[in-house]
């Protein structure tokens, strides 16, 4: 009977030990947990720490009795691998009963991301929290819910960092939030981004951006008083550190598993590493973009659980293989909406493409109806008309949606002409008669 | 200078004028249309009944001004084409001011739709209207506003029938809706369709469905007493007629203009009719169905539109093409979303193809914020796996822009497994982890 062990249970990992059920009834399948919760929604933190979702149990896809019981998964919470020994097919796993040595056939690495920058003695201080975890939630949660924290210094204004400010902002907290950056949201288009500030203004967080983070302001019985930054010193009762994240390699390039250019773990498209029958998926694990071919590292949550599912089925001998990414990325953040798909301006001609773009601002209806306008910048590629990539803002309910016909468009290789005629749902109340997408299509057109 | 002479003002027509004024500076560009009003809204005229949208000129999308002197296009209103003679390229013309001969070097027919079954006597009735034009909008408005009329009879529940019987009722009128088909909103799939009855009901419209309309009844004094029926005689105090439309193609036609298979005027992919230099757009005009490549008739504004700017910039010696079309239509009816794109499972068999059908039902986001249930048929080819249609239900603001997803898929002739593993946009209160179109190709790959 087949033994397959999977490191890591949040979302790559259960989904590739759910895959591996589904496909291998008798597989003998154990999943390593090394945090207090498995398969929960990374992705719903915020809403945790904002109250809005009120408990975090509720970000439980399923109780672990469903893994173990309806999917027969041998699912071990608080069990953290510690060291691979790929040629005898065993890891070392400290749980709460101590260390031993597992065994496996096959093994799914779904170790998932880490904050990149972590100070030395972060985690002695009792007032310096992350929040992309469980673990890491729950214990900001309880400091915010028992002590006297009334200002939060949040590093980083990446989307999780904008997400977790305004999630403690609507708590009635209050936050300053500091980036090294001169612009928000990156990745985005910063024009478009330029829309946030004020609303950070309205919302009663502090931003200070262009603000460079030289280190914790004088740590003292446990507690940070602040931060140190390249602008002087600012106050915190407590701060959160969103200052990005980094694939959790280091159990995996210990073992001799191999690192793509991306610094995450390298894999074919089978999601296999360079050790046959060791697969990664997730966070962990580098892919490829779609329209570049090229290596990429993008951790988000869609993608890591097809990674998973792909994984999983390769470790019990089906062929599955993963295309690669478009890193669709929608987010609500201060009263609008945000999307972003396939290549910036400045990914494209890094990759040597010649990118132009063309922005539109159009209504999301009818004009008779009150439309909401979005705003969309389209890049495609000057010389061949190929789509590139596409940027979103626009009102509550606008967004999602259309960044995932862009999508499609991508996927599909389309040009600009292609798009020109689609003829695309319309609706008074609904859709416009010309979609804003198709809208810019055909200015880019008669603009080239 | 090229003489460019549009038939038809609406909507193919102003397009094609627009976009031969773009690319020909210099033409001398005519528009007649027969009505009182040019380049309005016909899918708004429920929002008019309704009294959502209060006045008629709402719905127009720029004044006649803006098209004469923005856009230097001469359109002539109240103007009716009576007859075409192609060998002396010239056009017979009923105006406010007594009849003319008008000449062009180019012809753009865009006649539109009209009523498919019109009783003999129906104009001559004050109390039997129509819905499906700015004229019988406002006719039947203005009776309802000035006279007792209390019971209307609503003729065919298709979606016009539908959207009318329900903007009729929202302005408190009792409304008795009649159709010859067993299920409601013919062409969408009838399991999901199943769900109109009872809101027709809580809505306080009598459905009369299977119900063959056989005449009007008692005509008496210019006025009709209700409907005569296959299931008796049902009494009204007005009778609309939402009985499905039909090419206005018999000007055309009379003057040896070639029509298709379904009776509309064949186009090739230039919307070039059968006699060079005349070119034919939207409703009134044949086109392609982009799956199967066969004629199609498909009366919706966005492609009609589309057409007439293929049309417009032929018309100028420009060359454009149109590349047929995927048929999308998404509306709101009573509470809910609907969406259909593509081929339905009776259309693809009779194409010679192979349907089957996934049904599921998903939410819009994720579980832990109160996501609203979207049901969706996913419609693809047993054997090859490739996309043919899909049909949409679902809450306020889930179903139009995901069917623009499903219609991009089919344009570019995806199949299950390319639907698969790609990554859309997710963001808990936007969007799900894994959308109702991927779940759908899941499950069919895992039924298949």
């Amino acid at each position: 009977m087949e033994r397959i062990l999977v490191i890591g249970g949040v979302a790559a990992g259960l989904s590739a030990a759910s895959r591996a059920r589904r496909l291998a009834p008798d597989a003998q399948i154990t999943v390593l947990e090394r945090g207090p919760a498995a398969g929960y929604s990374a992705c719903g933190l915020p809403w945790f720490l904002s109250r809005r979702v009120p408990r975090l149990e509720d970000l439980l896809a399923h109780p672990p009795e469903f893994f173990r019981e309806r999917r027969r998964l041998d699912l071990r919470l608080g069990h953290e691998a510690l060291e691979i020994e790929p040629a005898r097919h065993r890891v070392r796993v400290r749980a709460p009963g101590g260390e031993s040595w597992l065994p496996y056939d096959k093994l799914v690495l779904a170790t998932g991301a880490r904050s990149r920058c972590q100070p030395e003695r972060g985690g002695e201080l009792r007032n310096f929290f992350s929040a992309n975890t469980w673990q890491q939630a729950a214990a900001l949660d309880a400091a915010l819910a028992s002590g006297p924290l009334r200002r939060i210094a949040v590093v980083g204004a990446g989307y999780i960092g904008l997400e977790t400010a305004e999630a403690l902002a609507a708590r009635g907290l209050r936050v300053t939030l500091v980036d090294a950056h001169a612009s928000l949201l990156h990745g985005f288009d910063a024009e478009l981004a330029s829309e946030l500030p004020p609303r950070l203004a309205a919302a009663g967080i502090e931003l200070r951006s262009s603000t460079r983070v030289l280190g914790l302001a004088g740590a003292r019985g446990g507690r940070v008083l602040g931060l140190a930054t390249s602008a002087g010193e600012i106050e915190a009762d407590a701060v959160v550190n969103c200052g990005g994240l980094a694939p959790a390699v280091e159990l995996a390039a210990r073992a001799g598993i191999a690192l793509g250019r991306t610094g995450a773990l390298a894999v074919d498209e089978r999601q296999q590493t360079n050790l046959p029958g060791v697969y990664a998926a997730g966070d962990c694990a580098e892919t490829r973009h779609r329209l570049t071919g090229a290596p990429a590292w993008v951790p988000l949550a869609t993608a890591a659980n097809q990674q998973g599912r792909v994984a999983g089925a390769n470790a019990v001998a089906h062929r599955a293989r993963f295309p690669g990414i478009l890193a669709p990325l929608a987010l609500p953040l201060f009263g609008l909406e945000w999307g972003r798909v396939g290549l910036s301006e400045p990914q494209a001609l890094a990759a040597g493409l010649r990118p132009a773009a063309m922005q539109v601002t159009a209504g999301s209806r009818a004009a008779y109806l009150q439309p909401e306008p979005i705003t969309l910048r389209l890049i495609y590629d000057a010389v061949s008309h190929r789509l590139l990539g596409c940027h979103f803002r626009g009102a509550p309910g606008t967004v999602a949606q259309r960044l995932d016909v862009a999508a499609i468009a991508l996927a599909a290789a389309w040009k600009l002409e292609d798009l020109e005629t689609l003829d695309l749902a319309y609706a008074p109340s609904l859709a416009p008669l010309y979609e804003p997408l198709v809208i810019a299509a055909h200015n880019a057109l008669g603009a080239s």
